[in-house]
Parts: structure tokens; C-alpha cells; sequence
């Protein structure tokens, strides 16, 4: 429908009232201006907003199946899948991380985590409230595992199931998964890997791992606003799920219901979220005319000029260079420099978001994305320059 | 940030390469015009696509803690409660369902449901994936409960918690709330209601009815794009979730640190979908200009409208006068009528979207939603001129 006949609808005789008392507190939205140098919400594409914009159709119109199924097939060269399903939670990163433990695994079940970072405990957590017998293999945050640590833990412990966190949000540590997904096949267990901060951004390679199951989000590496959750499952995860007989404890995020409504029968489960769906394929879109591959490598030009800029500074990276997430940074903060004022006067100022550290890391970094549209050369100059104003400041 | 700060950031010498073979079979989103006459998602408001389209803020920016801030402040109206809080869930209405469940039932607890739809058997069925044992009272899809047959089966049963659907979307029937709160309070239990299809288009008034939790959706009687799900809890509600021990089953609709990053400390649990929210708002604020009592008028007049033109086509409604609800109208099919044949002619024509029954119903009624910028007397007569066209075609 044009904005035109909408806008016929919309004024056709509402017999609209003077403005009531209760509306004339609130001022019109006027977002400020911010770069989104943060973990996450990243900046959004123009296009992306353009999608999300237009008009509704609804759950189970053709033309929404379709969305759908784009979305799905463009999932698989963003995940670096052939063999896996792909789908789409309606809910954030996090609601895709419930699901993944919520359908895994089953009380009782033993499930492996690789515990270096928030996220871990918060995998932790809800398998725990799913019933799971967890046991971890604890490092520093920002520590990352080697493939002979991997290897023993796995076969000491026999899980059903191993879960790590690829990119590690809350510490910058970028841990690979080959090892830990052989070893898991090995000792016939499935593995979830936390994807939330590397899907778009830096290579996932989903079927070339060996991964089983991955969630990730909308607001990082795909420059698309926060709200869903996109998902992948290798042949080996559907099958499993297939023949689990226990109902999951969610029934919102039943992956068999979602799985059929998304792709199979078109059924419906619930209503998805329209004009998120939109802006996902429209951002999912843009990653595939820029290429993956070529994405990956602006990606990483881009950390190395940030980090270069960093160093020359005197600042130092908190991860060792081979282990770090090309598009989230963890700046260690210098002696004697107060971490929350260096950020207030960048959002205050020139309206730059970043953020600082937490738990164990809580006032030692910062947290600095450089993704999507803002990693270009121009960009990370811009930033570099305000940050050291800030840091001098 | 402007639109031209955007696109300047977004253009800053990304290396575009050549599009991609795989982006190349992909046409331009350009969704097909629908006028949405089914039980939801219904028409949005062009002010609320509007502020879809705004750029985001960080989830934890001191404007997006506004915006959150002003949806609560704005769904006490929406709602009717001066001493409830409200939040929202970042999910459809079915996690907003799912979050009532999980958080309000506990293993082995007892729940009596009122059974007279579809979205009653879903609550049953998420409330036994919580573990809780659940009773029913059972009538046929369409049909209500008096005030007596409410009290004789809340005092025989004694459950911690009741539950009932106020706009039951499957069968077009209204449950008048009064009498089951009273009497589940009389026995010292909770009572949930399902608002999905009620809230914003017929009058909740949750503190007068004595509602104690209360989930919708966004995309019916809002007019805004599916995607969220506004809850309200009252103070006993409250009350009786901090006291409470166990961890819910779920983490991503946990209503303790929902809450908690909503109205009080502001920390971090979940990303919000930003754009969702800035959506949200401004729907709100529309219906605070109209006025509640305004917009539930237009509906009830739009709705007799409706019915009118209906009984005139010689066709009858499915639910008594008394029971309806003025936003979503079951009619019943006349003898000899394909309905799915009906609803494929008026989608492929005048691109009108209404549903059919499902369950008992299943070709037995159309299910029509006159709602938001629909509830109007010209949109009235347009949908009723087509319809009968689509009937006798």
C-alpha cells in the first residue's frame, strides 16, 4: 500500500478529540544523534530503515513466507551453511541463546561450558533452569581454550552437549571452535556456539566447524536495529531434535513449532514480528551484494588500523592479537584514567556511545565496536581522534 | 542523527564490490498492498512507521531509558491502573503469555483455567511445560461464563492461580473479568488475563476489574507492528513474585530482571528492540490524543456499523450481542459458502485480508477486525461493500 492510500485510511473521519491530558507531557520522539561505537546496538544501514518502514502484511500472507524464506536463504551464506536450517527467533540474541539450551538440552542432561566471559554464566544460568547438569571449565575473562584443553575436557567430562561463546562480548576474546566441535562429535555430543557478536562480522563458517547449533542477533554484525534472532541447525541438531520426545520447557521458543511454522507447513505459531523481518532481509541483503568475504576482510583492515592507532596512543589491547574479535575491541584502560568520565564526555560531546567493562573487567576496558557502516578508514580516524581528546581531557 | 549524517557515515568508502550472485535473486522489498481486516496485525498508523524509521540509541542511553519510561507511563492509561506496573517484553503477545506462566507458576502449583478457545489451550499447554497442574472448565469455542458459574468453579477448585482470556481472537467472545477476580481473590489466588486482542480497542480497566497480570500485543488494538508484548502487574502481583523463591523456568521473560532493567536499577538483562519501543510509543501517544474512552466509542460504533451491514447481507454473527468483541467479529459462513475461496477472492482483489475459523470453527465462521485507523464509517462500508461482492461472486 503507497503512503498515500494509508494515509487515507488513517485520516478517513477518526473523529479525533483535542489532544487529551495525558499526551501532552510527552515531547515527539527526537532521538539524539549518536555513533554507535559500542558493543551493540551498531550503526544501522540506511536502507535497513527504509525497510523497516514499510507497510505491514500480514503473518501468514505469501508475501511474508516469502521474507521468511529469503531471510532463511540468505542466513545460509551469512552462517557459511549448505547441509543446516536456518530460522529466525522473535526475540533478541538472548532469547536465541534460551532457545538453543531450552531445546538441547533436558533435565538431567550433561552440558560442557566453556566459562570465560558473561555470556558463558548466563548459558549457564539457563541451562540450569532447564534442568541441566552444567559443568564448566573456568578461565580468566578474555582467556581463551587450546585445542588439547578443548580435547581433554570433553573427553574427561562426556557431555550431551558443549556449549562456547565464539565472540565473546563481554571481553573481546574470539575462541575457535574446530577443535571443540571435533571433540564433541567424537564423544557423540552436539555443540552450541554463541554467535551473537561474530555473525556479518567475522567469519562463523558454521558447516566448516562442525557446529550444531548458533544463535546470534540482529544489532552487531548485520547494522540491522536489535529484536530477533537468527539461528542455524545442522542436519545432525534437527535430527536430535526430531527425535526428542520430552516437550522443551518454552513453548514460545519450541524450535520443532518455529521450525514448522518458518519453513515447513507455514502453520502458525505466533505472530512475527513484520517489519522486523523487513529490515533483517533488507540488512541481510546488503551484506550479500557487499560479499561476506570482502565484509570479513574490511572488518579486519579496520582493527588493524583501530589497534594501530590505539598502540600508538601508548593504550594496549586487553586480548593477545591472535585471539581477538576484528569488530569489538577491549582497550585496557591507562593508570589513573577514570573509564566512566572518558565515556560521558564522548556521548556528551560528540555523541560517541562505547562501553566499558563488567564483572570481573568492570571499570579495566572499554568496549569499542567499530562494525557495519562505521568500519570504514574515515570512521575509525574520526573515532581515534575523539577518543584521545576524551582520554586527554 | 539526521539523515544525512547517516547516509554520509554509511557512504564513507565502504569498498562496495560488484553485487553478489547470491543478492542478485532478490527483488526490492515491496510489500503488495493489503487492507488488514483479519484479527491481526491490523492497520499501523503512519506516525508509528514514522518512528520505526528514526535512528537507534544504545539500550541503556539515558533517551532510550525515556522511551521505555514513557511506554510505562503511557500503558497505565492503555491499561486503567494508577497502582500497577507495567512493562513491556521483548516478544510477541505469546512470550508476553509465556512470561505470565512461567513467572506466576510453579511446579506442582494449581491452575484453573477457563476453557473456552484457542488461546486457552495454549496457556494450558505452556502452563504444563512450567510444571504446574492445571484445571479446566470446558465449554464450547464461543461461549462465556456467568458470574455464578465463575465463583462455583474458582471456590471448588482453591488454585493459586486463574486464568481466563478477556477478547478470545479465535472465536470472537468477550469474558467479562469482574466476577472471576473477585472470586479468586476471595481464595486467595492470582489471576492472569489474556488482553491480546482487548487492549487499546475495548476497555480493559484493570485496576476496576482486578486484573493482577495482564499481557497484549502490539500489532491489534495499538495499531503498531507486531513485535512486543506490553505487560501489567499489580501490586499483589508484584508482591507475590518477589517473594517468590524458585527461579522461573525462563530467563529471557524472567519479570524479576525484566522489571528490574525496565523501572528500577536500569541494568542490563536483554538488548530491547529500540525501534519496536520508539514504534510503541508513538502509538501510544496517538491513542492518548484520541482519548481512551474516545477510541473505545469508535470502535462500539463501528462495530454496531458492522454488525448492521452484516445481519442486512442476510448473514448472522457467531457470538451473542452481549459477548462480542467490537475490534474482532466472527460471522458466521452461510450455507453453501466456500470461506477459503471468499477470503482468496477479497485478498487477490482489493487485496483485503480476513481469516477464517481454525479448530471447532475451522470453515465454520470469518473472522473480521475492525480496528484502529479501520474503525471508521467509510473504511465500514468499503469492507462491507467488497465483502458481499466477495460472497456472491
Amino acid at each position: 500500500m503507497s503512503t498515500l492510500e494509508q494515509t487515507k485510511i488513517e485520516q478517513t473521519k477518526i473523529e479525533q478529540t483535542k489532544p487529551q491530558p495525558a499526551a501532552l507531557q510527552f515531547p515527539a520522539l527526537a532521538p539524539p544523534r549518536r555513533y554507535l561505537f559500542g558493543p551493540g546496538p551498531t550503526m544501522v544501514h540506511p536502507r535497513v530503515y527504509e525497510a523497516l518502514s514499510k507497510p505491514i502484511v500480514g503473518h501468514l500472507d505469501p508475501y511474508f513466507i516469502q521474507v521468511m524464506t529469503d531471510v532463511q536463504q540468505l542466513l545460509k551464506t551469512t552462517y557459511g551453511t549448505n547441509d543446516g536450517a536456518t530460522l529466525v527467533i522473535s526475540g533478541t540474541g538472548s532469547a536465541g541463546m534460551e532457545a538453543a539450551v531450552a531445546n538441547f538440552v533436558e533435565p538431567g542432561s550433561k552440558l560442557a561450558v566453556f566459562a570465560n566471559g558473561y555470556f558463558s554464566d548466563r548459558l549457564t544460568e539457563m541451562a540450569k533452569r532447564n534442568g541441566a547438569n552444567v559443568v564448566r571449565f573456568e578461565k580468566a575473562w578474555g582467556e581463551t581454550y587450546t585445542d588439547d584443553e578443548a580435547k581433554e575436557f570433553i573427553a574427561h567430562e562426556k557431555p550431551k552437549v558443549v556449549a562456547y561463546v565464539h565472540a565473546e562480548t563481554s571481553t573481546g576474546a574470539l575462541q575457535s571452535g574446530k577443535a571443540i566441535c571435533a571433540a564433541a562429535h567424537e564423544a557423540g555430543a552436539l555443540v552450541i556456539a554463541d554467535c551473537v557478536t561474530s555473525l556479518g562480522g567475522v567469519p562463523v563458517e558454521f558447516d566448516k566447524t562442525g557446529i550444531d547449533i548458533a544463535y546470534s542477533c540482529t544489532q552487531k554484525g548485520l547494522s540491522c536495529p536489535p529484536g530477533l534472532s537468527p539461528m542455524a541447525m545442522s542436519q545432525r541438531a534437527m535430527e536430535w531434535l526430531r527425535a526428542r520426545t520430552t516437550p522443551s520447557r518454552s513453548w514460545y521458543l519450541d524450535l520443532k513449532l518455529i521450525h514448522d511454522y518458518s519453513t515447513v507447513s507455514h502453520r502458525y505459531h505466533h505472530t512475527a514480528p513484520i517489519s522486523m523481518f523487513y529490515a533483517l532481509r533488507e540488512a541481510l541483503l546488503v551484506i550479500a551484494e557487499e560479499g561476506i568475504e570482502n565484509r570479513w576482510e574490511r572488518h579486519r583492515r579496520c582493527n588493524q588500523q583501530f589497534v594501530k592507532g590505539i598502540e600508538a596512543m601508548g593504550l594496549r589491547m586487553h586480548v593477545p592479537a591472535e585471539h581477538r574479535i576484528a569488530t569489538l575491541n577491549t582497550v585496557v584502560v591507562p593508570d589513573g584514567i577514570d573509564e566512566a568520565k572518558v565515556r560521558k564526555q564522548l556521548i556528551n560531546g560528540p555523541g560517541i556511545e562505547i562501553a566499558g567493562g563488567f564483572g570481573p573487567l568492570a571499570g579495566k576496558v572499554f568496549r569499542i565496536g567499530v562494525m557495519g557502516p562505521l568500519a570504514t578508514e574515515d570512521n575509525v580516524q574520526f573515532f581515534l581522534k575523539e577518543f584521545k581528546q576524551a582520554l586527554s581531557a
